[in-house]
């Protein structure tokens, strides 16, 4: 089964879709292994499958795999059916499936085809978004900001202002590639003028890049942000009256952090790095959108500027035990919300 | 000489006078060691000395002393002498004393008595405010404040938040006891009315509690500063129209950031302790008065309330690269000023 968790996670373009890895073992040898690799794509057990240079080896053989497998057509033909026609003997779950349209289907059909399961019910951190969306019926918010000792975001309301070392501004081009929303709001975009890109990583799938603005015809088109391909939606309370480049699209409507989280969830997103401001960040926090908090510390101390999160009133919150990472003369400190 | 640093370590009472430890060495045996234990009593070498059974047995022995002996008439005789007469051979020490009262002029003398000196010139956390104060002429300062993640030290302007964990409370009450004095604003002591007191130790030298106020006259006289015995100093711009406890002084004057400190230097206090609040914290740095910075960053956020240092143009410097200890849920993290 570890070597399941472990094919899992070459899976770097599954998207939405979890990332899964199956071993198939007789007489105590592994016979193939495959994984899901790619979003609409072969899932993890018919990857595996399709090693086997003799197929008729997988008769009377052990499936690990680390989620229940699927039970319904969707981007491609329910495992179960293939698994039952291979003549598979038993099947090793990492756990169920959390997706309602499997969710102990996939499990139900083996059984009713005389496959023996067994579910492992392990906890992993290998599908945590796709876990959180599917139990809280929204994506899971993760609220990331660099920030100086004294808790400041910035050193100037109205300049960019340099945080973070290399390494920190590295591992937080991981986390980009790690979620499926970035989101940032009007001030942010203005001021720090980003690119929201994953510069690191040649992504398949790379993280929408959404902006809450209250005007999108102010936005100034020559921002970072145009300057490449990848999907861009504005929340907006206007209607556009500009030309936009074809990866933009406009979401129009009063939003606010509660319909925008909706509207990602709507449309299957199942995580969101929100990467400010200060004041978008205490929107957020105000209504309980934090799922997990995100700070890279840099060893520096500004006095004037903005705080991490604007000066708001927020309901009271329980967080984890601070974990904590070095990196180099910055740390990374992550917590998750507990209550 | 890593025996005499750490019986150097023991000495927990020598308020401004350095730690040192003393190990008196023959054929390769340890013949006696001791260290300097309470401010004005007798030096290490010469508590090392008196332990010895027979006296003449330094003859011809060698001495390790974390620190170079004095060569003064002080609180006591000085030690060369005393090496010199019991006709010590060689003397291997830590590093020169900083102090301009003896500085190279107990290695000299040792010398002149055909004494052999070896120094070390042994960089360790063993006397850091005692080394800085007579390289820097005035007190090291430290500035410490529990912060939430998202960077604030308080929850509502007017009353006391609990930020820290147990364990960070413990620790602060470590780092009071390494420090000569605590020095806080008036906001702080109207707000958070603390004692300022070292609960967890009984130290012969218990830091003074200083306070900087506007009014004297102004202050709750039931605070619970005024419940214990350990010296309290106000500055204040105003003289004083009350009867106060006896422990309490009044510097009377203009006072700013630079002036308190220049009075605490020419105290011979070698190091000060800043416990807030953000405009206090404000004006210390905007002087550049601030050598280290000690943060107890808890796993929550507020939102609302007060940053660790108030909005306030400071000039730029440079921290060393953050350490980190693990408090439970709450980190420790300490950086040192390094231009």
């Amino acid at each position: 089964m570890k070597l399941a968790f472990l094919e899992a996670r070459k899976g770097q373009n599954t998207w939405t879709n979890p990332r899964v890895g199956a071993v198939l073992v007789k007489n105590n040898q592994v016979l193939s292994q495959g994984h899901h690799e790619t979003f609409g794509e072969a899932h993890a057990e018919v990857n595996a499958l399709k090693k086997l240079n003799d197929i008729t080896k997988a008769r009377g053989a052990t499936l690990y795999v680390t989620l229940e497998p699927c039970s319904h057509f969707g981007k491609t033909p329910p495992c179960v059916q293939k698994i039952v026609e291979m003549g598979i003997k038993k099947v090793v779950i990492g756990q169920v499936d959390p997706n309602p349209i499997v969710s102990g289907r996939g499990i139900k059909y083996l059984r009713d085809h005389d496959v023996i399961v067994e579910n492992l019910e392990a906890s992993t951190n290998l599908n945590t978004a796709y876990n959180f969306f599917y139990k809280n019926k929204r994506p899971l918010i993760t609220v990331k900001y660099a920030m100086t000792l004294d808790g400041k975001i910035n050193q100037d309301k109205k300049v960019r202002s340099l945080i973070s070392n290399q390494k920190a501004y590295e591992d937080s081009q991981q986390l980009r590639s790690q979620n499926q929303v970035i989101l940032i709001g009007e001030n942010t975009l203005k001021i720090d003028n980003p690119r929201l890109t994953v510069r690191s990583q040649n992504l398949m799938f790379p993280p929408i890049r959404a902006v809450m603005v209250r005007d999108i015809n102010i936005v100034d088109l020559n921002s970072h942000l145009f300057q490449s391909q990848e999907p861009i939606w504005f929340f907006s309370a206007t209607k556009n009256q500009h030309k936009l480049p074809k990866n933009v699209q406009i979401f129009v409507g009063e939003w606010n952090p509660q319909k925008v989280i909706k509207l990602f969830a709507k449309k299957g997103l199942e995580s969101v790095l929100i990467e400010g401001g200060s004041h978008l960040q205490a929107d957020f926090v105000e209504q309980g959108l934090v799922d997990k908090v995100v700070v890279y510390l840099a060893n520096k101390v500004f006095g004037r500027g903005l705080p991490a999160i604007w000066d708001k009133k927020i309901p009271s919150m329980q967080f984890s035990d601070l974990d904590v990472e070095k990196l180099d003369s910055n740390l990374k400190i992550t917590t998750w919300r507990i209550g």
